[in-house]
């Protein structure tokens, strides 16, 4: 059983352009951040959360994103997450940018699940319960 | 015979950080271009380039970021690009940041030589003089 | 006789966040441009319209910030747009931005009506239509 | 008798335009604290400072900025700090962008000396050795 990808609409900020007239290709991965921590509050929780061991953080180790169409202000983009992985410490997303249907970008990131102690990052094993709220979205 | 890879250096802005007190990751992407378009420049060129037949411009086709070490406020990111590949239509270029020495990031971008006309894009052929000057750079 | 102020709630991302666990202070002007534009669509309008004679843009000529509490990630802020005046040739907003009914910060933004040709920015009355639009707003 | 007020040069980058062609507006903010910054460390300091007593902070109280002329991708702006007021706990600076010589924007800035603590800011008297060192630059 598959749980249904998480999908938003958002529209296209005059700033997030460049004199190309077109979105900037590293607002991409804001706007696809953007969609995942909308994920995560879907779940009921936040991707920047605090349990009695500390916070929780999740830095990036690896993204990409391929580019098939421009993206202009204004425009309303069609988003859709899908988890691609979840691993014992790291989790895998993958983020599909559509406008009127057609799909003009698909970006992928992978974060590390991290204890931050004094600014420094330690990757641990993911939580259970965040775990197993995780799995239930593949 | 290869061409020595263009290096600069470039310290870490306030406005880059985020609250988990390190560079967004999305701003790796930003200094990716920053150092290309340098690069441009250091080649007596600017990516942004009109000639006779209009302007060109080198949208982003696909890029990726890996991410081993965290930046913070004040680093000094040593930062490397070198060519990758010259396509007949198409530019690769690869970017490594280093802190101290150490590898804290790798980069990839691969862009496509475009006219634009009434802000639709068209991928055409490297002008023969631009792609001599990129082919000296491999 | 006065409209009723242009409001909307905007939600803090995690990139307007800085090291200090706040929304850096620049993004404040970009959260005011957003809701200036909603603020346009919202008329039946947007801010970068052409028209018979080309396009139009409003350049910003002055504008301001004061800031009495912070933001930080995933804060709803409910955000009221008025405007100001309605000059010959500019327009003047104000955005306030309140944190669960409290204010946090008030900015404004003085912009001027311009025609765009290759490039050249040329102070223009605003048109009529546009105009009446705007004054049924104050 | 007056310091020398802080001057340094930065080029434009690509992702700091916007679809008008243009600089977009925030990022002058970010171009003043930049300036504002490498001032700091023209002081032998920096602005994110510890010392015996914790963390030091300057959050903005209020900012302004007054527009000109444009900027564009790859200029070259001339920027020019000076102290406007060293008060007990705060400071005021503002910021002059030129281009060619000629005076493009203006900006100001007002912070307040803050400590931060668990994430919570409060103003605190400037440290001495602090502010004797800004005093000298007015």
């Amino acid at each position: 059983m598959s749980a249904a990808p998480f999908t938003m609409t958002r529209r296209i900020l005059f700033h997030e352009t460049d004199l190309a007239g077109v979105v900037h290709f590293s607002n991409y991965f804001r706007i696809m951040e953007e969609v995942e921590h909308a994920w995560w509050r879907s779940l009921g929780r936040t991707v920047h959360a605090a349990d009695a061991a500390g916070a929780l953080s999740w830095p990036r180790v690896s993204v990409t994103c391929d580019y098939t169409a421009p993206l202009r202000f204004e425009d309303e983009v069609e988003l859709t997450l899908a988890v691609e992985s979840v691993g014992e410490k790291s989790l895998a997303v993958k983020v599909e940018f559509k406008l009127a249907g057609r799909m003009v970008a698909t970006g992928a990131m992978r974060s590390v699940c991290c204890r931050v102690e004094s600014g420094k990052f330690t990757a641990v094993i993911i939580p259970a319960e965040v775990r197993e709220r995780l799995l239930a979205c593949k």
